[in-house]
């Protein structure tokens, strides 16, 4: 999987191909703001026939990428290591619209998630958004299909998520997710399978444990406090959200925080010092062993141990993840050396259908963004060499030969091969183009060879060099 | 590739599976609209702890699909072919935001596929859009790559694309899309290419030249119509946008339209009698030889025969297509029984770079939507069986082997297998569930077996039974 020869590949793979610009120079286009375009674009900055304004900004819009070959190949491994280990763990592929009605992700509790929504209303006066998450439209197509399916579901998708923010600290306005979730597993063995597979894939990518670990708590540590402090059930998520920022904010700012909401400082302080604890024992013996959440969790490492990766997962208590409608475990995978945001996160959400006005089912998933893991492999010298690579070019010597090049180009084709037929070159040039893509073979369509219906092949890697029958090619 | 059974393979893939439901019915809810969520969402309706409304609509964003796993099979099946003809054409994938700036979209051609933009105002006052097709989005990463790439380029890319419309006659707002583009290539060649990646599909897919063929004509033709008026450039668009509409709007509406635009009645009459022409030698008689539409296409139809694909093509010079800046040759496939919308269409586009702002390079390319081709197969019996599958299920028999069986699944989830792992079902369920999923294998976590460090497997296709060493597992 993981290319032994890493600086290497990552030279190679953020190299652009060194040939001889043959496109020549666009003209450097100053990037005009869109509504400069709109609002000023007039007939005088019109200059095409058909009334098209006459520059554009070159670049995506702000916050989002293009995704040339390279990059694509590179997104395309990664998204094939997300499938394979999908479906080694038997989950289902699903999908939905990027689009969805802005109802699925109105909450109120103070999520950044909710906060940087990308909303507008469309021109029917609905209110949508370009989906910030996958998990409410997993839960909207559950209830959706209600009778007609089985539990427990496990399902998989791979999809773009949106939020609108100001573009600072260089973050992305679009980011592409796996997600894995689980609906109608009520026990932690639903958590231990998702946390298989996110150490599958580690393991699939070449990173170790200790590359990276799995932080995990459990909410119901949380709740379990509230309760000693007779906190009322609403603030729960409220909370939730407050103390994620742990980390982010100083300790000072998240207290005022959680007295803001009505918390008595007593209260306040109790929760912090439960969320600082690193050892299960230690919170056993704060909230004693008949508490759900130590359960919960005792039983999790010890699945750990029979899955076999007991060495990648730690407890934290001070993992809670900022999304209001986790309730049990939470749990994200994190980089050792503390330099990079979580890899990936996820949790048990036993009450979000309710929220959408159906009955609940357990469920828990995760997300796993595709940004934190390649800045990750890169680093870690694992990214793999993906150059471009084809089997033939074919290439008439001469131009009277295009027709014969033509039916030789379409057989291989038929058999499977990835041909290219490169015309009005020099053969220098095809050389050249062969050992830039990679090529495996040239095929010459040359007239003497031709006239005995044969073709001249030369296998790149070696230069051997040989006539064949054009009918025998393979 | 595609099925013999064919009648029983589509009821197969339309089927929901049979098992008794397990998930109670959620509750039926009325589709409320997403304007009365927003306005009418206070406090009253809101019911679930965090502030959630309480009720959603289930369905995803009017004119869009989820894809739930049956249709997401479905899906990747034919994304598969698609990137598979590619790869065999030697075309590097790229992709693009479904989100673009407007003003890659503006024309005054009067097109339909920029009358129907989905298009808003995003927070920070920019005009974006859903795009409605891809081919922009190719021409300015062409652009902006500039001098780094080499000529000809070979992409093709599969996304989503958007429109908005009043949903009358059932269309959709949103389509996958499947195009190929050549930049750099200025002979007929760069169509041929195309052309032959279109047939390999069909051939793919099990559809014949009998129940599909591919219509081709030049815009050249018109161009030389317009030019024996001595009708003004500025107006070859629009012209060619007002004829695509023959057969959808009347003979005299489409004059009315063109009279509409300054032509003289002469010129109408010029025009609709050189768009009846089906056969070439009338064309070259109408407009001589020397012309270059006639050229083009004679050099087309002589690449057709040597690429083995001139039973699907015929001359057709109604085909205009409604795109505005297509140049030269314009084709589209289409079903013999005429019951469908073209399955597929595209064109040279040799002008498209300088309406962005920068210099011209040839190109064409053709986009092949997910819709048509699907109801196509359907209506053939060619859609495969592409019912769920997994390898094995792993079952502990009872609740203290869970341990166990977590480490046989995890196992052979390393060496690659698919694994399902059931847990607090009876036997029965796990068998009715095996032969759902299409399970190769059963295998049983007992106890008595376990202590001697043996599992229990059933080869589910033969009911073989054996025991084997749980190690030895493969």
């Amino acid at each position: 999987m993981a290319s032994a020869s890493s600086a290497a590949s990552l030279r190679h793979l953020l190299r652009r191909p060194l040939c001889p610009p043959l496109l020549r120079p666009a003209r450097r286009l100053l990037c005009v703001s869109s509504s400069t375009l709109t609002h000023g674009g007039d007939s005088s900055t019109s200059t095409s026939s058909d009334g098209a304004l006459g520059v554009v900004d070159l670049n995506p819009p702000r916050g989002t990428r293009d995704f040339p070959p390279e990059d694509m190949r590179l997104r395309t491994w990664l998204f094939d290591n997300f499938r394979e280990v999908s479906r080694t763990m038997a989950f289902e592929e699903v999908d939905f619209p990027v689009l969805e009605s802005e109802a699925l992700f109105i909450r109120k509790a103070g999520e950044e998630i909710t906060q940087q929504l990308y909303n507008f209303e469309d021109k029917g006066g609905r209110r949508v958004v370009l989906r910030p998450e996958i998990t409410p439209s997993l839960a909207r197509l559950v209830i959706k299909q209600g009778k007609s399916v089985s539990l427990p579901l496990k399902w998989f998708t791979i999809g773009q998520c949106w939020r609108y923010e100001r573009m600072t600290r260089g973050r992305r306005r679009e980011h592409y997710q796996w997600n894995m979730d689980i609906f109608g597993m009520p026990k932690v063995r639903a958590e231990a399978e998702l946390i298989q597979a996110i150490v599958l894939l580690f393991e699939r990518l070449g990173i170790t444990s200790s590359d990276v670990g799995i932080r995990l708590s459990s909410r119901k540590v949380l709740q379990a406090v509230l309760n000693m402090y007779s906190i009322p059930e609403h603030l729960f998520a409220q909370v939730c959200v407050i103390v994620d920022k742990l980390g982010k904010l100083s300790r000072e700012e998240i207290e005022k925080e959680l007295i803001s909401t009505g918390l008595s400082s007593e209260a306040v302080q109790g929760i912090i010092e439960v969320l600082s604890l690193k050892s299960l024992s230690k919170l056993e013996e704060v909230l004693g062993s008949d508490v759900e959440a130590v359960a919960d969790l005792k039983k999790l490492f010890s699945f750990a141990e029979q899955y076999g990766y007991a060495d990648w997962i730690c407890f934290d208590a001070s993992v809670v993840r900022g999304l209001a409608y986790y309730t049990g475990v939470v749990f994200e995978a994190f980089d050792r050396k503390g330099e990079l945001r979580a890899i990936c996160g996820g949790g048990r959400y036993d009450r979000l259908l309710s929220t959408f006005g159906s009955e609940d089912v357990p469920a828990c998933g995760f997300g796993f963004g595709d940004a934190v893991i390649v800045e990750l492999l890169k680093e870690k010298g694992l990214l793999p060499d993906l150059s471009r690579q084809i089997d033939d070019i074919v290439f008439p010597l001469d131009e009277e030969l295009e027709g014969p090049a033509s039916s030789v180009a379409s057989s291989l084709r038929k058999k499977g091969r990835s041909v290219d037929l490169a015309e009005d070159k020099r053969l220098k040039w095809v050389f050249k183009h062969a050992e830039r893509i990679n090529a495996s073979r040239l095929i010459l369509v040359g007239k003497s060879e031709w006239e005995r219906g044969m073709v001249r092949v030369k296998i790149l890697s070696t230069r051997e060099e040989f006539e064949v029958k054009a009918c025998d090619l393979e």
